[in-house]
C-alpha cells in the first residue's frame, strides 16, 4: 500500500514523471523495489520511525573540484548523502595538459570517488549516472546511467532530496563556431587528454607515411591551439617540449616540418595574468617557435582547414591543420540550462546563486563551481537600510562611532568594500567617511554616506571558473552543512540590514592564492598573493611542489611524483594506446 | 622518365594494381614522389649506383613478439629495413591479464617500436599501417594506414621487398559461435585489456544502481571466462583477487552477489600443463569460489545470456552474464588467409613454413610466430636417401661407423630423433641400431634401418602459439639474415640427404624454457625444463623475477616493477577511465 501511495504522490506531484513511472513499472519491477527502499529511508515511512529524527537527504551532482571538496569535509553522520556523477572518479584537472603528452599518466591524476568517500564515516551512496532533469518544485531529480546497454536492469531512476548540491561543472563553449564540435579536441575531461595524446602521435605517424608530399606532411604536423588562457598555453608548452625532447628523435625525417600555432582573440595571451607574465610568455613562445596570432577570431573549422578573421583587417584566412585544440570559454550544461528556465533564470548566461551559494529563487538548492556564479549584492542597493540600521538614534546623521558599530557586518556582507579599500590604499574603513579634502568628519548624512560608498560596487567582479574557486566553495558549503543545526539557533553571519537578526552563515568569500602558468622547458610563471610575480626555473619547482601537495590522496601524490621522475629519467612514451 | 618506366613495370607486372596507381596519381602526386624515392633506393636506379652493391630490402610485417625479436637483433647496416604494423609499439602480451585489473598499467607493458629500432644502427623506417595484400609474385605488398581520416595525404601505399618477413600474429577464433564477436571480450590486444578493465567496473557500477532487483544485480556481476588455457586462468585469478581485495570494499552492498565461472571444453583446465598443475589449479579455483565447468561447449552468446552444451548429457543451458571473456583458440588473419590461397596453401589451417621458417612454395618470404606453423620433414620420407648417403661404400648395409658419420646431420635435420631418444631413455643415437633384444649390431640393412627409425616421427608435434616460440623464431631468423652472406659460401646447416652439399643454415630448433600459470592469491604454478613442477608462493616470486627480466627495455622493466610495488602498497585503481 505504501508503495502505491508513494507512486500516487509522485505522479500527482509532477505529472511529467507519470510516463516514466509507467515505463519503469513495466521493466521487471526494478523501480518498485527501489521506491520501497526509498520510502523507508526517505521520510515517507513516518509510521515506523516516528521517534528517530530523520536524517536530511543531500544529493550531490558531480564529482569535480566543487563536489569532491564538498564531500571530503561533509559530516556523513548527519546527512543521508547520495552522489550522482557520470564519472566515478575525481580528476585533478590542472594536470590534464600534462596528460596530453605523457608527462603524467591519466591514471595518476584520478582517484575513485568511492575511495574518497570511504574515508568519511557513514553510508556511501554513489551512482554512476547523469542527472538529466532537476524538478525543484517536487524536490526530485531524474537520472540516467550511461553504462553498457547490454547489462540488465533499468538505467533510469528518480532521487528525492531535501538539499540538492549542483556541482556539475561546465561544458565547452563553441560560440556557435561551425565545425568545432566535430573537428576540435577539448581539454575538459580525462578522455579528452587521452584522445589528444593518441592524436598527436597519429599526426606524426601519418606525416612519415610514404607517398605524402612535403606540403601534406607539414599540414599534418601543424598543431593549432585556440585560446590563449592558462590551459591553452600549458598545452602548447607541453606539446613543444614533447616534440623537441622526444618526437624529433623518433621521427627525424619530419622534425623540421612541425609547427605549433596559438590563436587568441585578445591582444595578449594569458591576459588574466599580470602583464609581466603575459609578455614573458609571448617572448618565450617566440623563441620556441610557437606562433602566437593575437587579435584573431576563429570563424570555422573543417576536417583539414581552420579559418580565422583578423580583428584589425577583417581579413579571413584559412590554414591547413593536423589537429586543433579548442580551449576557450565555457558554457552551461543542458541540465543546468533547463533548470534555469524552470526557476526563471532563463535570461541569465549562467546559473546565479546568492553569496551563500544558494540558487536564487530556489531554497535548498545550492550550486557551486563552474556551473554557477555568485550574484554579489550591491552595497548601493541597500544603502538606505544600512544607514537606517546604523543610525541607532534616528538622528538622520551617522557618527563615526555608529558607523564603527556596523562596519564589521558591512565588510562581511559586502566584500567589495575590502577590495575598494585596498585599491584606494585606505588603511581603515572609517577613512571612507573623510571629506573630499581628506579631513575627518564627525558625522555624515545620507547624501554624504551615499557619496562615500558610491564607488565601492565598481570593485565587484565575478569569480574565475577555476579549480581553486570550486574547491573553496565546496569546503565552504560543507562547513555550512556541518554547522547547520548549531547555527540555526546561534547564527554566525552578519547583520541583516534589510530584515531583522543575523544571517545564519557568513557569506562565501574567495581567497586568491595565486595562479600558475607552466611555459615549458622547465620554466613557469606564477602570480602569487600580494601581487608578487615569479618567473623561471625555480617557479617550475614551486609548481611541482604545490601541485604535488594539492593532490587529493597519497596514492595520486605518489603516482604523480613518480611520473615526473620517470619523465626526467626515461622520457615520455609515444606508443599509440 | 624513370618514374614512368617504373609505373609501366608496376602496372604490367601486376594488373590488379593499375587501378590503385591511377587512384594514387589523382591525389596530389603523393605516390609519384614516393615511387621516385623508392626507385632510387630500390634497385631500379641501376644507372646511377652501378658501382655500389644495393642493400637488400627487408619488409617486416608486425611488431609483436616475433617481429620485434627479429628487429632487435637484425643488423640494420646490411639491409634496408621497413616495418609495417598497425601498432607502433611492442606489447608484452603475457602481462595483458594483469592489465585487465590494474595490477599493471597498459602503458607499462608497451615500448614504442621506434625506440627499439633506434638502438640499432642504420635507417629506421616504420609505417603505422596494416598490410592488406601480399603479392608474392611481384614481391610487393599493399598497405593501408588506419590513421585518422581527417589528416591529409593518402593512407594507401605499395612497398617492394627482396625479403618479406610475415609476423602478423593471429586473430581470435570464434569457431563460428554466434554472438561471440558482438558480445564477448578478448585478450589479444592492449585495447582489449583496457576495455575489459572498464567493463568490469561498469558491471559493478550498474549492479549498485537504485531500482535493480537482486536477480539483475547478480546477472551483472556474473563474469564468464570461456577457455581454460593459461590466459583464461590467469584472468580469472586476477579478477578474483581484484574483486576480493579491492572491489568488495568499494561496493559492499553487492559483495556477495559476485560470481566467476570458467567454461572449458576439455576435461580439465590448463590441459597443456602437467597434470599436477592442472588439478592444483582446479582445487584452488574451487576454494576461491570460481566455478569451473569442464566438458562444456559454448553454443551461442547474446547480450544478456550465454548458452552452452554439456558434452556428456548433450543438454543445452543458458545463464545470464554481465561480461564474457573469450580466450580460446586462434585463427589466421585475412591477409594471411588470402596469401595462403595465392600460394596454394588454401586447404591448410595455418600458413606453413619449412624448418628454416621460409614459407613453403614461396622463396624469400618468411613467416614466424602465431601466424605460421613449421612443417617438420618426416624422417621416414627421406629414409632411403639417408641410407644411401650414409652407405658410403654402397655395400647395401650400414655399419655403426658409417651411421656415426651422418648422425649429427640427422639429429640437426630431424629434431624428432632427439625427442624419441629422450622418450625411450636411450643414451646414444647408435642405440637405435640395436636389435630387438637390445644387443649391439655391427651393421643393418635398409629394412633394419627403417624398422629402427619407424617410431621416430611419432614424436613430432607442432609448436604452441606462445610468445616464447615467436621470440625464439625472431632471434633465429635475424641470425640467419645477419649471416646470409658468409653462410652462402660457407654453409652452416646439415647435409642435404636429398641433394648435394649442405643447407645454408641449421633449421630452427625450439628450446622450451617452461611455462607459468599465475593462479591468484600470490600463488603461481610453473612447469620448468626437465619436467620440474613448482607450485605456490615462491613460484609467484619466480614469475615476478622472470617476467621483470624478460621486459624488452629498462623503461618497461622499471614501470612494471613499480606497478607491482604500487599494487602491494596502494592497491589497484577502480576509476573508470
Amino acid at each position: 500500500m505504501r508503495v502505491f501511495s508513494y507512486f500516487n504522490r509522485a505522479i500527482h506531484g509532477h505529472p511529467a514523471f507519470s510516463k516514466l513511472v509507467v515505463l519503469f513499472s513495466l521493466s521487471s519491477g526494478g523501480l518498485v523495489a527501489y521506491s520501497e527502499s526509498q520510502s523507508d529511508s526517505g521520510g515517507h515511512g513516518v509510521e515506523i520511525n516516528q521517534m528517530e529524527p530523520k536524517k536530511k537527504r543531500v544529493v550531490v551532482l558531480g564529482t569535480g573540484w566543487a563536489g569532491t571538496s564538498f564531500l571530503k569535509d561533509l559530516d556523513f553522520s548527519s546527512y543521508d548523502v547520495q552522489v550522482v556523477s557520470p564519472r566515478n572518479y575525481f580528476a585533478f584537472t590542472p594536470l590534464l595538459p600534462s596528460v596530453t603528452c605523457g608527462t603524467v599518466e591519466a591514471r595518476s591524476i584520478v582517484e575513485p570517488i568511492r575511495n574518497i568517500m570511504k574515508k568519511r564515516s557513514g553510508e556511501i551512496q554513489f551512482w554512476e549516472a547523469e542527472c538529466l532533469k532537476i524538478d525543484a518544485a517536487n524536490k526530485k531529480i531524474f537520472c540516467r546511467s550511461n553504462l553498457n546497454e547490454n547489462l540488465v536492469g533499468n538505467n533510469e531512476f528518480l532521487l528525492e532530496y531535501d538539499y540538492l548540491v549542483i556541482a556539475v561543472g561546465a561544458q565547452v563553449n563553441t560560440f556557435n563556431t561551425p565545425g568545432v564540435l566535430e573537428y576540435c579536441h577539448f581539454l575538459k575531461e580525462v578522455e579528452d587528454a587521452q584522445n589528444l595524446r593518441r592524436s598527436v602521435i597519429d599526426c606524426f605517424e601519418k606525416a612519415v607515411l610514404p607517398g605524402l608530399s612535403e606540403e601534406e606532411r607539414r599540414a599534418n604536423l601543424h598543431f593549432v591551439i585556440v585560446g590563449g588562457g592558462p590551459t591553452g598555453v600549458e598545452f602548447s608548452a607541453e606539446l613543444h617540449d614533447y616534440v623537441h625532447e622526444e618526437l624529433v628523435k623518433l621521427y627525424p625525417a619530419v622534425k623540421d616540418l612541425v609547427k605549433i600555432s596559438m590563436i587568441q582573440s585578445g591582444d595578449h595571451i594569458l591576459n588574466s595574468f599580470d602583464e609581466r607574465i603575459s609578455s614573458f610568455a609571448e617572448q618565450k613562445f617566440q623563441r620556441d617557435g610557437i606562433e602566437v596570432l593575437t587579435g584573431c577570431r576563429v570563424v570555422s573549422v573543417s576536417d583539414k582547414l581552420i579559418s580565422m578573421k583578423m580583428k584589425s583587417s577583417k581579413e579571413v584566412s584559412s590554414i591547413p591543420h593536423g589537429l586543433v585544440v579548442w580551449s576557450t570559454g565555457i558554457g552551461s550544461r543542458p541540465v543546468v540550462r533547463d533548470f534555469m528556465e524552470q526557476i526563471g533564470q532563463g535570461h541569465r548566461r549562467v546559473l546565479v546563486t546568492d553569496e551563500w551559494l544558494q540558487v536564487k529563487g530556489c531554497p535548498n538548492v545550492y550550486a557551486l563551481g563552474d556551473c554557477a556564479t555568485i550574484d554579489q549584492r550591491k552595497i548601493m542597493e541597500d544603502i538606505l537600510t544600512i544607514f537606517k540600521a546604523a543610525d541607532k538614534d534616528n538622528s538622520g546623521t551617522l557618527t563615526v562611532e555608529e558607523f564603527q558599530d556596523v562596519v564589521q557586518d558591512i565588510l562581511i556582507r559586502y566584500p567589495q568594500v575590502d577590495l575598494y579599500l585596498k585599491s584606494k590604499h585606505l588603511a581603515h574603513v572609517t577613512d571612507l567617511l573623510k571629506d573630499s579634502k581628506g579631513n575627518d568628519r564627525n558625522e555624515v548624512d545620507i547624501a554624504g554616506f551615499k557619496l562615500a560608498l558610491c564607488q565601492v560596487d565598481s570593485q565587484m567582479k565575478s569569480l574565475p571558473a577555476t579549480a581553486q574557486v570550486a574547491a573553496q566553495q565546496g569546503a565552504y558549503l560543507s562547513r555550512c552543512f556541518n554547522h547547520m543545526e548549531q547555527s540555526s539557533s546561534n547564527p554566525e553571519g552578519p547583520l541583516r540590514f534589510t530584515g531583522s537578526g543575523r544571517y545564519q552563515f557568513r557569506p562565501f568569500r574567495y581567497k586568491h592564492f595565486g595562479q600558475f602558468a607552466p611555459l615549458g622547458g622547465e620554466q613557469a610563471a606564477a602570480e602569487l598573493p600580494g601581487d608578487w610575480v615569479s618567473i623561471g626555473h625555480s617557479t617550475q619547482w614551486l609548481w611541482y611542489s604545490i601541485y604535488a601537495s594539492k593532490q587529493v590522496s597519497w596514492r595520486t601524490r605518489y603516482l604523480v611524483v613518480s611520473d615526473w621522475s620517470r619523465r626526467f629519467i626515461l622520457g615520455r612514451d609515444s606508443s599509440r594506446i
